[in-house]
C-alpha cells in the first residue's frame, strides 16, 4: 500500500509539513507496513517559497532588502544551484504582512526589493526565476521591481519618479536603455492564483487596491497612473499586455512580469506540484490524502486540495480532502475529481478549542480513513 | 451493493427512524443502484418499544396504568399476536421522564404500573413478555409490580404495605397464593443494561437511587429496606439472587423479574438485535453503517453502535459508526470490530448549531463515505 500524504497548511494551526506528519502518523497506525510518501504542498500563497525549499532541498538565502514603505528588512529566497534556478517570493520584500494596518498604502508602497531579489538571483548566476506573486503591499505594476534592475521612471523634467503606483501618472520616458542585461536571458515563470486584468472594474487597484488601503478616490487615481504606465508601455515596446489574465495580480506586478520579463504566468497550485514533483508522487500512489483549514465553494479557484484533486484525477487515483471546515458550497468540489472530503472536528466544538487540537484531530480522522480503506 | 442502515437514536436532535433515513439518502446519492436496508435500533433504554414495535410490526395497545406515583397515565405496550408475545417497557408506566424533578422519590414511588401492563398482556393471552427495564423512577425491587399481579406484602400486623421501597423494611408476611397463576407458564425475558448486584455499594440504591431523589440516609434505609426484602424472599423461594449481575438493574426491578418470574436477563442490545432480527441483515449486507449522538469509552457497556459491531465483526463485515460527537476514550470502540468512526460537524460549531443539523449532516457524511467505499 503506497500513500501519498500531500497537504497545504492549516491556517493558524499547522503547516503544510506538520499536517503531512500528523497525517502520516495516524495512516501508520492503521497500515503499519504502508508505504507513506509526505509531500507539504501550497498554492502559491503564504509559505509557498518554504514549500519550494524544502522540496527541492534548494539553499535558503538571506539577503536585506527595501520592504514596501523602503525599510531594510531581511528577505529569504531560494537557491537551486544544480538547476541555476531562484525562488523568489514577492512578500518577503513587499508583503503585506510587514506592514500595519496604519501603514498600509496602495500609492507609495513599491515593489523595489523584489528587484533587488532579482538582481542578488543574478549575481549567483540564475538562468530561470520561479516568482511567487501572493500577498502583496503594493499597487505598483512592478515598477519598483525595474527601477531596482536599472530601468529609469523618468517625469518630463526628467526627474526620477518618487516610489509606488501614484506617481506612474507623471511618467514621461521610460528609459530601458539601462536595465540589467541579463535578464535577456532570464526564464521567468510567475505563480498567479488570479485572472484579473491591469485595469478597470476588474484590475488590480479596484479589486485589491482597497485591502491595501486604498480608498476609492485612490482606486481611481491608481487605475488612470496604470493606464498611463500601460500606455508608454505600448509606445516603448510595441506591445499591449494590459488585458492579459493575471496581469492584474499583485498590484500589476503581474503585467511587469510578463511585459519586461516576458514571464509565463502559472496558477500557483501547478508550480508547486511541478516543483515537488507531484505527478510523479501521484503516479505511484494508491491513495491520496490531501487538506487544507477550510474548502469551500471558493476552492475551486486555485486552492490545493483541488489543484491536487485534479491531478488525481488525471493519474485515476482516489483523493481524500480533509479539512479543517466544510463551508458553503464544497460539495461543488466532489466534481472536481475529489473522492470525499471529511472535516476534523470530533463532536460540537469553538474554532478556539479545535485549533490545538488540528494535529491530533488530523492524525485520528486519517487513521478512521485508512482503517476503511483497508477493510473493503 | 448491499448496504445496512442501522443507527441508534442522535439524542434530542433524531429518533433512530428518522436517522436511518437521513443515512439511507446519503448513501444513495453516492451509490444509485445499491441496496440499502434501514433497521432503526435502540439499545433497551429510551425509544425501545417504538424499535421494537417497527421492526415487528407488533399492533401498539395502550392502557391507563398507574405511573410511579399512582397517578392515572395512558401507556403503551407491543402485542405480537402470532408469537402471542408483549412487549412492555417499564418507563411507559414507572418512567422518570413522567415526574418533574421535585416529584422524583426513590423512597414511595411503585412500579404497581408495570403490574398491570402484565395483567393486560395475560388477559391477551401472552406466552411471552419482552420486558425493557430502562430509565424507572422507582427503587422498591418491582414489589409493586408483584402486589398488582396478586402477591400480598403485608407487615407485621397483617395489614399491606404501602408503595415503595422504603415500605419493604416492614415486611412481614410474602403471600404468593394469589399470584396469577398464569405466571408459572409466562416466559419473561428482561432488557438490562447494567451488570449490578440488588445491594450494597454497586447495588440499585447506591448507584441509581440518587438520579431518583434519593439522600445518602434514603440510599441506606432503601438498601436495608431491599435487603429485608431479599432476606424474606430465600425464606419463601428458598433462593437468593441478590448476587445476579443485573438484578440491580430499573431499583432492583432486575431482581423482581428473576425471582419472581423466572426471567432471563439479556443487554438490551441483542434484545433489540435479536427482534429485529438484524443477525439475518448482517449477514446479507457488505457494508454497515450504524451510530448514535455520541460514542465514548462509556459505550462499550451496551450502548447501540459497539453492539452492531460485535455481531458484524462475527459475520465478518466492515462497520462504520457515525456519532454526534467522539468523547473520551471513544478509541477503545476500534479493538470491537468498528472499522471506523467519524463524527458529524462540518467544522467549528457549537451543539445548539449542530443539533438541528444533524440530519442534513449525517447525510453528508454517509454520501462520503459511500464515496470513498466505491472508490477503491
Amino acid at each position: 500500500m503506497n500513500v501519498l500524504l500531500c497537504p497545504d497548511s492549516f491556517k493558524d494551526a499547522l503547516n503544510a509539513e506538520q499536517a503531512a506528519l500528523a497525517m502520516a502518523k495516524g495512516v501508520k497506525r492503521a497500515m503499519p507496513t504502508a508505504t507513506l510518501t509526505v509531500c507539504p504542498l501550497a498554492d502559491g500563497g503564504e509559505g509557498s517559497l518554504d514549500a519550494l525549499i524544502a522540496a527541492t532541498d534548494a539553499e535558503r538565502r538571506e539577503l536585506t532588502v527595501q520592504d514596501a514603505l523602503g525599510r531594510p528588512r531581511q528577505a529569504c529566497w531560494g537557491w537551486l544551484r544544480q538547476q541555476r534556478t531562484a525562488f523568489i517570493e514577492l512578500a518577503e520584500a513587499s508583503g503585506l504582512q510587514h506592514l500595519s494596518i496604519q501603514e498600509r498604502n496602495a500609492l507609495h508602497t513599491s515593489t523595489y526589493g523584489v528587484g533587488e531579489l532579482f538582481k542578488a538571483a543574478l549575481d549567483e548566476g540564475a538562468e530561470k526565476v520561479l516568482l511567487l506573486l501572493g500577498g502583496s503591499a503594493t499597487n505598483d505594476a512592478g515598477a519598483g521591481m525595474l527601477q531596482a534592475l536599472g530601468a529609469k521612471f523618468l517625469d518630463r523634467h526628467g526627474s526620477p519618479l518618487p516610489p509606488g503606483g501614484a506617481a506612474l501618472q507623471q511618467l514621461a520616458t521610460l528609459d530601458l536603455s539601462t536595465l540589467d542585461s541579463r535578464l535577456a536571458t532570464l526564464q521567468v515563470e510567475a505563480a498567479v492564483d488570479v485572472d484579473n486584468p491591469l485595469l478597470g472594474e476588474r484590475g488590480a487597484s479596484a479589486i485589491f487596491g482597497p485591502q491595501k488601503g486604498a480608498s476609492p478616490q485612490d482606486v481611481a487615481q491608481l487605475d488612470r497612473a496604470l493606464g498611463h504606465f500601460a500606455d508608454i508601455c505600448v509606445e516603448v515596446l510595441g506591445h499591449d499586455d494590459r488585458g492579459l489574465a493575471g496581469a492584474g495580480a499583485a498590484g500589476g506586478m503581474g503585467f511587469a512580469a510578463h511585459t519586461f520579463l516576458n514571464a509565463t504566468l502559472t496558477p500557483g497550485i501547478e508550480m508547486i506540484m511541478q516543483q515537488t514533483r507531484l505527478p510523479e508522487l501521484l503516479a505511484q500512489a494508491e491513495l491520496v490524502i490531501t487538506g487544507e483549514g477550510r474548502l469551500d465553494g471558493q476552492s475551486l479557484a486555485g486552492k490545493t486540495p483541488i489543484g491536487v484533486a485534479r491531478a488525481a484525477y488525471q493519474h485515476g487515483k482516489p483523493v481524500i480532502i480533509l479539512a479543517g471546515s466544510l463551508g458553503d458550497g464544497w460539495q461543488a468540489c466532489l466534481e472536481e475529481g475529489v473522492t470525499a472530503a471529511f472535516a476534523l472536528a470530533d463532536g460540537p466544538m469553538s474554532l478556539e478549542q479545535a485549533l490545538p487540537r488540528t494535529a491530533e484531530l488530523l492524525e485520528a480522522r486519517c487513521e478512521n480513513i485508512a482503517r476503511l480503506w483497508l477493510a473493503r
